[in-house]
């Protein structure tokens, strides 16, 4: 009984057998490892040290941890209440994305309307399920809407992954490259490695070279050269919130893009499923920011906490490590959803331009 | 006989009893390494490794290897052949910092005008030595006219490492630190890592540490959201060479923290000695850049070439890998030298402003 577990082409999350298989991204692009497992406290520990990450993905993570609470109460415990335990701490994994609250919201109206077990269970799977079809049908709409901005040939400019491994089908912005490259449009990604975790070198490189997509890996700091020596046609990254005005956060560095696209007329888009937007949130400064520990900037440098300790002689270096970056709504050009492409100033109760 | 090598404080670069010792500064933070040297071979390859770099320290590296060449002339070959051969292949160690050819220029001319062997070497040695002591100099003289930009207390954002590990003394823009510090302002540095070979993090955090300067390490591609907050007064950067209009080519990177700056209105100086300045380049367009192998960018993420292969299947990927941005002129506030500071438009024959 060697590995025998198997996800679908282009999907990095399942539900089998009562068990919830996803990649582990932390070990990308070396090792494609599956993890399986009964255990919603599994799947919070892979949300907060990003085995599972992307907006769209963190959401169905935890649904789908939702369910795996119902489905493997302890014997002995009440299930509704150990449930509920679950959903408050699964809701509180990490700060930022809207999706994940989005997800538990709708977890938890089902867990409020449903009978007890054994149907509860059930009926949190199934909410669950659709709530992963439904992003993989919002990725779809979301490559094909996208597809009307890009000249042929096209460089397209990204940050971070957001591709299958971020989502519960194709991607948000990388939904556009797939669509692109379906429909025989002749695409190359220009990928910043994305420091501190290189979703960028690790995941998305990964991705675009398996799927035959032209891709050239650099340090974040040369986007600037790349776009004022006109590689760029257009830039387009992936969002964790939108806020109603438009303003948008998304992974560290999606700022100084914006401001590197606004500074050489370059096009800047945000590509991301309606449950993205956040419509109570007036703005981005009502969007809280995580600050992640520091160490991750020291580790994937090969400089380890300790040894900077021993060679320097200082108790604590001071690094400052936020998670994401909030773009104001002027600076972003259109955001491409399932629903349309909505254009600034953002009204995101009416469509426009689609 | 354990190591006896010994550097002066604040000193990275030195010549005793016919060799040369420099810090290796690949080992940084996590080993202090004195390499002791009489091989003009081993400067070339240390500057070609980057174990020496920043642009007045190779020009000073450069000087001493040709000065090794002369003491060191294997017996039965014609010293000044072997010299001038040393010369041209010192030359060409790294395409893109003005101060290598500036400083083998000068030891050709005194090449060209000394007599022969016992004076040679002697003669070299004694150029190299002004060259070293002339740029310690220009490092003072640099941080004491860059004071009157400082407001009190100052937020300072920089790139790379401009201290005593780039120069011959104290340093460029990390010479202004220094100076500062001693004037008792209080100051605190903001130092991206600097992607990919983390000279901001594993040197200027290093550095600044040592001196007991407050500093602060983040991912290069934060700096948006630090500017945009607030947080940074001033940006202060070094050049690699600075061309007759301005334009200016530094660390990758630059040009993004200059974008950044000009956005939210925070002042970009770029700080360097005189011999940075190359007169006869009228424009930025006529700077080579160097670009590096990519296998840079992959090794310090902790990724193998090798192992990337194995897993995507590819043969190799494409990597984007400069080593300098082009800042142009209009972007940068003023240039500190140590005759002055420069404006914009930059007149270099002229002085203005001190």
């Amino acid at each position: 009984m060697a590995d025998f577990h198997r996800l679908p082409p282009r999907r990095s999350i399942g539900w089998q057998d009562g068990k919830v298989l996803y990649i582990d991204q932390r070990l990308l692009p070396n090792e494609e490892h599956i993890v399986c497992t009964d255990d919603w406290r599994v799947m919070v520990e892979a949300i907060k040290t990003l085995a599972v990450r992307g907006a769209p993905l963190i959401g169905i993570s935890a649904a789908y941890a939702v369910a795996l609470s119902a489905f493997h109460t302890p014997q002995g415990i009440e299930q509704r209440e150990y449930v509920a335990k679950a959903m408050d701490e699964i809701a509180n994994a990490r700060p930022t994305a809207i999706n994940l609250l989005w997800a538990v919201r709708k977890m938890r109206e089902v867990f409020e309307d449903a009978p007890d077990a054994p149907m509860l269970a059930d009926r949190l799977l199934e909410e669950a399920l659709a709530i992963h079809n439904d992003d993989a049908y919002r990725c779809e709409q979301i490559g094909l809407n996208g597809l009307e901005i890009l000249p042929d040939p096209c460089n397209i400019l990204t940050v971070c992954n957001t591709g299958f491994l971020a989502t519960g089908g194709d991607g948000t912005a990388a939904a556009i490259f797939y669509q692109a490259q379906d429909a025989g449009k002749n695409i190359h990604v220009f990928a910043p490695e994305t420091r501190p975790l290189l979703q960028g070198a690790r995941l998305t490189v990964w991705e675009m070279t398996r799927a035959g997509i032209p891709v050239t890996l650099f340090v974040d700091s040369a986007a600037a050269g790349l776009v004022r020596d006109g590689k760029v046609n257009v830039c387009i990254i992936g969002a964790d919130r939108i806020a109603a005005n438009g303003d948008t956060a998304n992974k560290i560095g999606s700022l100084q893009l914006a401001l590197i696209c606004k500074h050489y007329n370059v096009p800047y888009y945000v590509a991301a499923p309606d449950s993205t937007i956040d419509r109570n949130c007036p703005d981005g400064e009502h969007i809280p920011i995580e600050l992640r520990n520091g160490s991750e900037v020291l580790v994937n440098g090969k400089m380890s906490q300790a040894t900077y300790q021993g060679s320097i002689e200082t108790k604590k270096l001071d690094i400052f490590n936020p998670a994401f970056d909030i773009v104001p709504s002027e600076l972003i050009s259109g955001v491409i959803t399932d629903k349309g492409i909505f254009q600034f100033p953002y009204q995101f109760d009416k469509l426009e331009g689609c």
